[in-house]
Parts: C-alpha cells; structure tokens; sequence
C-alpha cells in the first residue's frame, strides 16, 4: 500500500465469543473499502489462534483480536504507515470502518472509512462449466460498478448474444440505448487486480440477415481535398448478410457496385474488462482495459489477453460486426447482433500493460492512444515488454527482432483512440524458447 | 500557362531564309527556359508554312515567322498573357530569349530570360531494348540538373547494380558517399511532365553476403518507457546473408538470438523520378515523386508508379535492402548492394499524386507525410482518386469499398517523412470494371 | 426529433375530470425519458383546453386529453414519427410510459417506456442571488446523473470553496478521492440543452500556505533524448505560497533554484457542465463540455462559454492551480485548495462547439483533442465558428483576420486531450461590428 | 575523425626544397576534401620545422615532410585510422589527393580522392565594417555548394535588401523565381562546424507600399467542417501598407473589413546557415539550420542563432513579412520586400543543436518537425539542453522552471515543418546565475 504516514490507535478488545460465531476467521478475504465515494480493493489474509488475528492486509503485517462478533486490528507498514480497523462478523461478511493514514495525514485528521470484507471462495472442483447465458439488459459503459449478470470460474464457457451497435437484437428489435451496449458484466472468480483475462473466442455466428453501416469516412483519414470530396455522404447503408455463402452485399450499391460483395468475418468489436474502480468509460471508448477495440482479427479461434483492474475482472462484451476493413473507416462497420460463445482463463500475478491478442499463426501488440503517432509507440513498447517479459530478450535484441519482424497494422481511426497493431509471427519466434510461465500464450 | 498578365511586342520580321536552313521548323519541340537560374519545361508545336510559323505553345496560340535562321514569333494564352520569343536556329537546336509576362508585370519592367529548344525524338522502332549498365559514379540527390546516364524508351529494360545505403558495393569497397547513394539517372524517352513512370521490378539478385544494419529503434516508435529501455542500443550489427537458403542471421546474436534466422526479401529503399525542376532533395528524403520509400513490397514481381515532373522522367534507385520489418525501426534495414533488373512504361497526360505500387494480388497507394496521422490522410486521398478515376466510383462508393476493403499497412518510420500504404485486394475489385484507360494497373 | 418511424395506438379516453384536479395542464414541462437505463430530455408545451390537450412535444405536434388524472396524447412528427403517451398526474408531477417508434420499428415491437414531466419553475424575480456553499462531497466524475447540490438562477454567485487535485482541503485534510474532485454540480434555472453556460470567474482567493507539484515532464514533451535525461525524475515537490506577495518558492530548489520564484496566478483547472445524458466522464478529462482544461487563463476576472447538454447545466468546478506554466508540464501544476467566487449566465438557444474564454482584452477559442495537431483544427473551427456568428464574416474573411491577427498558444499537454487555444485581441475585432445577439461575448 | 580502419603508406620523401618556395607551411589550413562528390572540411595545423611537418589533420597526428612543392605526409588516429596525403604547394594552395581509410576497408582498396587546402585568414585588425551590398542574384536553395557573395568578420553588419516571397522586389519587378529567394550567402571569417552564428537583426524596414497574401488556411488547421467551410477560398489578396502609420489594410476587404486593419510587425521568414556539406535544402523549407523558420519575433532588435555546419557558415536571408499571425495560416503571410540590416558574430565551440531566438525580454527555443506533436518535442529539449548547458540546471531544476514558466506559441504551421517555441520570460531566469561562457545569452 503506498502511504507514507504515521498512526496509531488502541482499541479494548471484549472477551467473550458468541457461540454461534464458532467459525474461524481465518482465511483469504477481499476487502471493498468505501474511501470517498468509490471503491478500494485490498486482500485480506488472516489467522485466526484462538482469537488472535495475524496476518497480511495487502502488504501490511495484521496485529489485532476478536471478541464476540467485535474485531480489531491494526496493520503496519514496515516503514511507516498504518490501518486501524474495526469491525463486526454478521452473516459470514466483516464489516466496519478502517483509518488509513496517508502522507501527510495527522492522526487526529484522519477519518474512518468504512468497509466489507467478504470470503473468497474456496476453489471450485469438478470440470469446467457452460453458462447459457440470456441478456435482459444492456451496458453502455465500462464500470466497477455495474453488479456482475453471474459468477463464473476460469476455464468456464459463457454461450450468449449482443445486439448491435444501436442497440437492435437479432430481430431488428431495440433492446437498448445506441453507442455500444454490452452484454455482461461476468464475475470471473479467483481474478484479482494484477492478473490477466484471457478470453478465448470460441465461437462468433451471425443470427440475422443484415448489417447497418453508412458511407462517410472518419475525419481521421480526411486530408482537405478529401473532406471536401466527401462532403455529401455519411448517410446510412444496409448490407444484406448472405450466411450461406458468408458474403455482404449493399442494399443501394450505386450503378459501380451492383456486382460487389464482400466476404464475412463476424468479430467483437468490444471486449473489456472493468477499467478500473474509478469512473466509468463510455463504451465508445477503449483503453488499457480493451474495450471498443474494433480491431478485425478479435474473430472466432484468437485469444484476448486483458490487464485486470477489479475483483472478478468483470468482463464486458459487444459491438459484433459481420466483416469490417481495417480503421473501420465509416464509423461503423457492418454492424449486427451476434450469436457468441467465449471461454475464459486467469493468468495470476502477471498482466500486460495494453490489450494483447494472439491467432494461431501471430502475436499481436495493440497501442491505444489518441493519434496514431501515440498509438505506435504504445503498440511498440506492449511487443517490446512481451518479448522482454515471455522471451527474455534484451534491449538489443529487442531491436533486431523488431528491424526485421514488425508487421505494423492501424486497427482503429474511428474511435476517440486511434489503434495499430504489432504484430509477429509465431514462426519467426520459434527458435527464441519463451519462458514456462507466465507465458501469455501458454494459458 | 498560368499567367494572368498582360504583354505586347511589335516585331519585325526579315525575309529571307538560308538556303542551308532547307529543314522544316514543324514538328515538336521542348523549350527549357532559364528562369531565373533554374530550368522551366514547356513543349512547343510548331507548323512552318514556308516560313510562317503557327501552332501551340504549351496553351498559348503561336504566330510568327523565320528569317533566315532568325525566328520570332508571339504566343497568346486566350484570356491574358503573352510569351514573345527571339530566336535562332543553328545545328538543330533553337535558342534565343523569351519575354513571359506574368500576374502584375508591365511590358516595359518584362526582362528576356534565355531558352533553348530542341527537337522531340521520332518514335523509336524496333523490338524494347535491354541495356547493361555498370554505373560509375552515384548520386546523393535527386535532382533533375543531374545530367542522365543513359536514355531509354518505354518498354526497354534496365540491368544495373546499385550499392549499399553507404555507399558500398559488392566487394565491400566504397564507391559513394554514405545516404543512399543512387544508381542513374535515366532519361526515359517520351516521358513528360503529368505522365506516369511506371516501373516493373523484373528481378533483384542479392550480390553479397552481408549486410549492415543496427540495433536502435526509430525515435518514432518511442515512449518515455521505451526510450528509457532502449537508451543503450542503436550500435552496428553485421547480418550473413545466405544467397542459398535465403536467410539471414545476425553475426552479435545474444544469448537468445542464436537460432534466430529472418528470411530474405529483397527489395529497393529508393525508386525516385526528379523530384521537379526547383531545388534537388537528399536521397534519404521521399516525397510524391518516389524517393526513399522504404517500403518492404517494393519487391521482384511488383511495379511502382511515379509522377513525372521533368522531361525524361530521370529514374534513380538505390538503398537495396536483404530484408525489411515494416517501418525500417531500425532506422537501416539490412542494406546491402544487389543486382538490379527493371522496365520501365509511360502512361502519357495522367499521373497519380503520390507513389502506388502494385503486386500481382493488391493494389497499394502510399501516403507520405510528416507524421503518421498525415500519412493516412494521404494514403485514403491516393486510393480516392485512385478509385474515382479508374474505376469511376461516387463518393460514396468509395465509402463503401474502403470501410469494408481497406487494409493500411505502416511502410516507414525511420525517416523525415512517415509513410502509410492502403492495400486493396485485387479480388475485391473484380467486379468494379476498371476503365479501359488510361488505368495505371493496365499498363 | 430524429424518428423516421411510423407507429398507431389508440386510446380510449375515460370523460371525468377529478374536482382537486382543478389545476389546468398548461405550461412548460421537462419530461425525463427512461430510455434503455439512461435519461433523454425532452421539452413539452401544453395547452389544456378543457381537458382537450394540444401544443408540441419537442418539434412534434401533440394532440390528446385528460380523463381524470388520466392523461393521454399521441405527438406526432409531420413526417413519419410518433410518441404515444400514457400518463397520470399526481402532487403536480407527470408520470407514465411513453412509445416512441424510431426507423425500421414497427409499432407491434415497440417496447413502452417510463418517464416523469416536471413543470418548468415560473421565472424567479427579484435580484441575483448570492449563495454561500459549504461542499460536504466531492465527485470524480462529471454526470449528469449527480442530483444538484443548489439550484440557482441566471445572474447568481456562488461563493464556495474548492479542494485541491489530489482531494485534500484548506487544512490539509484529506476530503476526497485524488483526481481532481469536483464541487458542485450546481443546477441553473431555464439551461436547456442547446444554451451556453456563461460563468464569470469572480475571484479565486488562496486559502492555505502550500501547493503539491512535482518535478517529472509529461510525456507528450518527450523525445528519445530528453526522456532518458528526465529519466530520474518524477518525485513530488512541495511549494510555499506567499499570500501577501503572492509568490511560491519550491521547498527542495537544489543548487541553482535556490533564489528562483514564480509569481503567483491563481486558475482553475476544472470548469465544467454536464457532458450528456450518457456516461459519466472521469474528472481528470476533457471535451467539448470543458471539465480538466487546465488552462491557465481562466483566471479571476475572465469568462468561460461552455455548450450545455441537459438541463439545469450543472456545474461543476475544481482543481485550482496557484500557478501553472503552459501545458501543465509536470502533470500537476501548483495544485492546492482555494476560495472560489463565480457567477453564472444562460444564452438561450445558441451554444459553442467547445469551450470559449474571454478576457478583458481577449477572445480564446480552446480545441481538446487526442494530439496537438488534432486540437489546433478544432481551436481554429471553434474560432471560425465564432467569427462566421458572431462577427457574421466570410470564409475569406475569416482566413483574412486569422491569417494577420491568430495567436495560438498551448494550454495543456499533460492530459488525455491537449489543448491549443487560438486567441484574438479585441482591439483587432473592434471594426468588426459583432451582431448584437446572440453574442456570446455580449453577456 | 570516425575512421576505425586499418591503412598502411610507405613514402618517399625528396630532399631538396626549392628556393621559391621560402614560405613556410606552419599555420591554420582548411582542408576542402572531394568525398564521392561532395566536400567534407577538415582543419588541418602545420608545423614546419625545415621541411619536416608534424601537427595535426583534424584529430589525427601528421608526420611527414616538404620536398620542394611536394607535400607527402601520413596522419594517424591513435587508436586505428589512417590519412595518407600527397600533395602540391601553388600559389598558396595545397592541392593533391588523400587515401582515407574507413572502417571494413583495406589498404588495396582505398583509392585516393582529391582535396585543396587553403591558409586560414590572420585576424583581422581594426573595427566592425559595415558592408552596403546589392544583391544581383537570389537563391531558392540553402546549400554549401554556392560561392559567397561576400567574406565578412564578426562584428560586422551587413545592409542590404531582400526579394518578397515571390521573387519580385521594391519596384515590383520580377527578380527572381518565386518560393522564398535569398539573398546572400555572406561568409563569415573564422566560423567552423561546432559554432554557433549569432544574427543581431538592427533594422527591417519596408521599402514599397503592397504585400500579397491570400485567402486560405493551411491545411494543418483544417479540419473536415472547416476544410468544408473554407473550399473556395485560397484566391490572392493584396494589402496596403500604409508606412507611416505602419497599419495595413486589404484591398479586397469584403463587407464586414471594411475597417479593418492591421498593425505591421516587419520580420524575416527565413534566416539561415548552410545546412551541411550534403545535399541543398528548397528555400521554402526549415531545420536545425533555420531556413524558413517564418516566426513573427524574428523582428528588428532580436538575435537568432543558429548551429554552424561549414566553413564560414553561409548566413542566407529573405522572405521578409510586414506582418504575419502566428502560424502563417494563409500559407502567405503579408509578403513583401525589406531593407534589411543585420549584424554577426561567433560563439566558438558551441552551438544549438536547434534555432533559438533572443529579444530583450525572452529567450525562446524552437523546435521544428513534421508535426506539432514532434515539434513541441523538439522545443522543450532545445530550452532543457539551454538550460543545462548556460544556467547548469539538473533536470530535477529544469522540470521545475518549464512546469511553472513555459509558454508555448505556434510560430509556424503553413511549411513542410511545424514550428513550436518555448518561451521563458528572463526575469523568471534572473536568479537562476548563467555561466559566463559560452552563454549564448551573453553575446
């Protein structure tokens, strides 16, 4: 825990424990701190010898007691800082209020915060699940705050639908408001701030016949003698979906299209995870986190590989399109609802900075940023950081992997970030012998 | 002509004409004006009626007559201008001064500026012709005052061999000054300014066993993070080129690197026409005339179109590469010297704003700019028109192509200008019906 | 509003007209439309004519009755839309669902929504206000979601106190989440969607001895070379402030700052209104709703315009800085707490595309964007803009006054959008005979 | 030297020393090497002790002998690296040629290139000159290949007149061909690469009554609405410059400018140094060599200096402004032509590593680059090296003085360069105690 600060409190500890609070308290918990109006997640581990409590809250060394349902203990920072915390044990949940002393606090400033802790769950045994799961309600933003639509465990299968873009279900019917609504949040259980979400797409099927589009371009790509040549499109477009043939087809081609197609490659638009427990992003948005990626290669048979911010990860998904060019240069691609099956693993202890994604053939850095002169360098340092962290390369040898293998892909210039892809081939890397773990690519 | 300008001389014409100077003035003719110290290119279409002169120069209307070897003739743009020439003929060429009043000038501040013109060659016969040329001088410019090596005709082919980046050749001795030194110019017969130089990459034949790289990364591709991280590197690393199984494998390794191998793809860093007749540019410079492109699919099999700014074209290449990641990051890419076999075709009265390459599969139009964020404007802007003027797509087809089509791909970072490629998949067009001409992908 | 649905209910009307429900319908109302989890405002105008129900609903016509406190109507677009509203009315409030049929719904699949209409308070009279807030919270997010903490009329001050970036108050005392937590948000009477937000910044009075900084540069300032000298830095720094001669001294100056202070300009980072019905926007952003400008001109004495998305505006403020160098560099200016005196105007029925800032001598417009080349083309649209309404200039016009007289200046780097903001001297302007209204520089 | 190469030389040295040649060698020579067709200058000092010759070739040691006019001598690097040079004494000019061994060479590979040396001028004694000079040619190229019009010595001024943008001068008559012609280049005695030319510009003074402009803004700042917005503009506006009021006002006001004016600031576009030995740089660009930097406090009364690459410097000059608004948005700013005073001097030793600008009250760092986002980049490391290098601030400092006191300006926006300066006010500095030597501040 990052303090600086000094503190202190005694506390009088009762003496008599309630019978029917025979259960000890020892055990992993997760603490959900209330500190000013937003949530802070810490884990709580303790041993509980005859109502002596021992243990680590974070990084901090527990000292403290139960009498009755009334627990105490103070945590200590090595070097300087301190919680107090009080508490009570009702229905299986300790809940109370802590002090935190930060930098620069007195002890006497400092207010209590109040705070539940609630058990972690001990590990699931049997075989890994299949969650059919039927939306009732829609996202439009990435949050902590959103209550998870269920519960799952790593290796778990989630089978489901999106809507689309605006919000339509597979029979044209609006389910939700415009801009992205998700399907989600799932709670993935043992995932911690720190670890990384692996989503492994399984499975992406369109379930209707056509896709909503328009024909503009992005600002982004409008140079001056461009913006002005398109000044008159923007308007909307609808694709017919072929699903036999898995082939588009526009609705008002103009007399040069009339023969024109395009082949399909349903891919999510979105995939996020929580981004973190401050405010909430608007699901146009993306960032470290994932979310409106729109990158054309998050297709069925690749892998995600998310930075996780909050308890449970929480993922979020949506935004399919049936097939989209590279920059989803109209600001929407063909935009459908979507048939999606996805699995789902931890990788503890470990997370990568930016989105990652793997194919069978290639890893892939995404960099987000809000030009595309940002967006390759934060794309360059994700591969530079992969291949420090799973290969062990050097500076050096960084540079001459990179020289002569970077494939540089501009995934997104739609949305407010811009996005380019690092990619390599795995066969490229093949004699580099990446480490066992925590290899991304090994989960 | 662009000249907004009012103009007006008398002239006295003499009668007589040599008897020596029995050949006719009609036919066409290049006017190369000293205007100001630097080079302005106008054709010049005579018709002598024994001795009266008529026809076109540039747009103007020419009328005058020859005396003797002495010529004089006025020509008038329709709405306002007048160029007023004094000439002589002598061994074929016509040299004299040429008043060319423009925007805000009066007749009398007007001052002569001297030009000659020579005759534009008659139409060669004959099968293309192969030329072997063994270079014995390079060029670290581009530049139309270079005087050209040889000249050629459309459809002739060119076997030649260019050195590496500094300026070594195939026995590793130094020819050139180091930066790209350049192969030509070659003076293409024909070609002239707002024409297509279409360049066919018929063969490129490593001829070393080495090149010469680092191990830095471009400043472009660099975060605070990565900058940091990287702050050590950017020293020379020899590869060994292995001309038999076509792989390359870096003589400093590391301990990670030691099976690491890339397979070799050769191709040319600079493909260029002058970029005008204003100042030269430095060959580690790019722009819409070609130049330093460095883009990795400027390759055996592929073709390359420029646009022309002087007469003749003038072709240079050079700045051979074994193999090149996307975005040359390491500033040099695997510079080597190499054998080089190209044809060269004209496509007269059209020209495309910036360079397009195109592969047996893809169709590529490059943007080159300041800045990645700029590149892609150009880029869409170059496949725009490319669109619209071969294919004869509205707007909003256009639209509709490249939101669902485009694949952008990062060519170039490491140098002044950035560079962004939009790729189009040739089976996507299939049913566009390109125009029959003047289609640069028909050539 | 934007339907291009067509839809048909009918509706029995019951005839009895409750005797305590004397009071007619007739007025202004704000209905409050629960579309899909998130709010959509929408103005309705009725006439009550015997319980005969007409006037307009947004732009569509309504037509309807009352049975009792049964309220029924169908407004409808002259094209092709239709809301169909089902209502009672209880303590003065109306509430009930309403169908609105968008493009491509037919009436069978349209799902009802919830809503509540509140009557438009009548315009208050007397003088301004001046209101006396002491804040109890603070918000890390600007939402339109927040319930007012005051609501005020045009014309009114707001006295308050704001707490530093990092949430402590003038005390030092931890009072809130770090990340520029927000006082307010403040409701504003009669601001509709559509309106300006004019707030004149008082006085900003310093309230405490101390600002916190640090010694890092942001990265966006940050080349290869620079970064790796910066590489060590980043550590927090401490200024004093002297309020009586208002300077700061930095509390650590090494060798060479040992003399070194800045005179003291106090600002605030954060003005904002509600950015939209949609998602909430963290505090540490920016956008056409202003928020984290960090601009350090908007100063004691200057005015921010700022466009407004939802009624009643809400206001929010924060993060004052005690002095700031351009951009922010350091990602924390003098951050401290402060005593803030502002006052508020609504233009109806005209609004900017983003913020504006006025000074005595000075029109600025601000563009926030992803990179400083995006931001300057929205600073000079934001500006064109300006001058084509206010000033009622040409597009040549306009190049010809920005051309001679356009000042740009780089307010922030150090947040997820930078800023330019293009400045005007008002003694330029001063020929150019604005119109007289809606003159944003006229309140 | 950068040679890390082997080389070996026998020579035979003569003994006789004929008669007529009685001078000594001993003394400062300029070498002016051929390299493959470009120069590359090294100092070379003699000592000649009866025709035997030791000292030093740039950093390698010289020992070799005179043999009547026949100059053979060997310079080594310490550590690997070989000159070999045979040579003549004519009229005061060593010519002959040289075998320079560079890294991977062998000595039966090395050929001979050619060079001249010629003695360094003795100190001029006496006072400043003052140099009346009128140009008879102009330039559109910066470049080291073109002969001085003049040799000057520090301390002297230079009064002379430039050419508008467009070649056309006082009288209005056509001089030169448009795109920024020079006037110049002016040598200057005992500069050398590593100095730095410091340009005291005394006096800009308008010498006719008109400035062509026009009416459109520079792409940069477009854009899609406003790129829209502003399609038809971009058409030639000429100004009044009205001398005695120093006010100009547009010939082409339209209704609403019909009043308005503008106050003149007479500056220069472009001030420069050769940029190098390599190839010429086009006049309308910029760079470490300044160029056309087109910064509006490029005025009378501030001093700019500038990294010296050759010999002499080579101090061009031209495309002076009566007025310009930051960025030179119309891509023309008020062109006219100017009676131009300047003075110089060298600091030796030292130079920037990008233009800098002084006036009375600022020091300001400009950094130039394809965008603005590299462009600020470039500035802040020009003021941090300023700041290390005269007031030897740590970085911690340099943070500290750029977060509280950096202003940032747009100077340019309409080349192919972005140009970016970062102001500090000198009284901000006033404690900070700069160096005394060599303090570019100082001269």
């Amino acid at each position: 825990m990052r303090r600086i600060a000094l503190a202190l409190l005694t506390a009088a500890f009762a003496s008599s424990l309630c019978a029917q609070q025979s259960t000890s308290l020892t055990g992993s918990w997760l603490i959900n701190l209330d500190y000013h109006g937003g949530p802070i997640y810490w884990q709580l581990n303790l041993t509980d010898t005859a109502g002596h409590l021992t243990g680590m809250l974070d990084t901090d060394t527990v000292d403290g007691a139960i009498s009755g349902s009334h627990i105490k203990f103070i945590a200590k920072d090595p070097k300087s800082g301190y919680e107090d915390v009080d508490a009570v044990l009702k229905d299986g949940v300790i809940s109370g209020t802590l002090i935190w002393l930060q930098e620069g606090e007195s002890a006497d400033k400092a207010a209590p915060h109040s705070f539940t802790a609630t058990r972690q769950p001990e590990p699931r045994t049997g075989p890994p699940q299949r969650l059919e799961f039927t939306p009732t309600h829609y996202y439009n933003q990435f949050s902590a705050a959103i209550a998870p639509v269920a519960h799952i465990w790593p290796g778990d299968t989630i089978h489901t639908t999106t809507v689309d873009a605006g919000g339509s279900d597979e029979h044209g019917v609006a389910r939700a408001r415009g801009g992205n609504p998700e399907t989600g949040p799932f709670y993935i259980e043992t995932a911690m701030p720190g670890d990384t979400l692996v989503v492994h797409i399984r499975r992406l099927k369109l379930n209707r016949d056509t896709a909503i589009s328009d024909d503009g371009l992005d600002t982004r790509v409008l140079g001056r003698e461009l913006a002005i040549r398109m000044k008159d499109t923007g308007n909307g477009i609808t694709w017919n979906l072929d699903r036999q043939h898995m082939i588009a087809t526009t609705t008002k081609p103009g007399d040069h299209l009339k023969q024109f197609s395009v082949p399909l490659h349903p891919m999510l638009g979105c995939v996020a995870v929580a981004p973190g427990p401050g405010p909430a992003i608007p699901t146009g948005d993306s960032g470290d986190f994932g979310g409106n990626m729109d990158f054309n290669e998050v297709v069925e048979g690749n892998t995600v590989y998310l930075p996780i911010s909050v308890p449970g990860a929480l993922l979020f998904f949506g935004d399919a399109h049936a097939e989209m060019g590279d920059g989803e240069l109209n600001g929407n691609a063909l935009e459908t609802s979507m048939d999606v099956e996805l699995s789902v693993e931890i990788i503890h202890g470990h997370s990568p900075m930016n989105p990652r994604i793997e194919s069978p053939t290639e890893i892939m850095a995404m960099g987000l940023a809000g030009s595309l002169d940002d967006a390759i360098k934060t794309a360059t340092d994700n591969m530079a950081r992969w291949l420090a962290d799973s290969y062990k390369l050097s500076p050096s040898e960084i540079a001459q992997v990179l020289g002569t293998s970077a494939e540089y892909r501009i995934s997104e210039v739609a949305d407010r970030n811009a996005g380019i892809v690092l990619k390599l081939r795995k066969d490229r890397l093949a004699t580099l012998q990446p480490e066992p773990a925590p290899s991304p690519a090994k989960q």
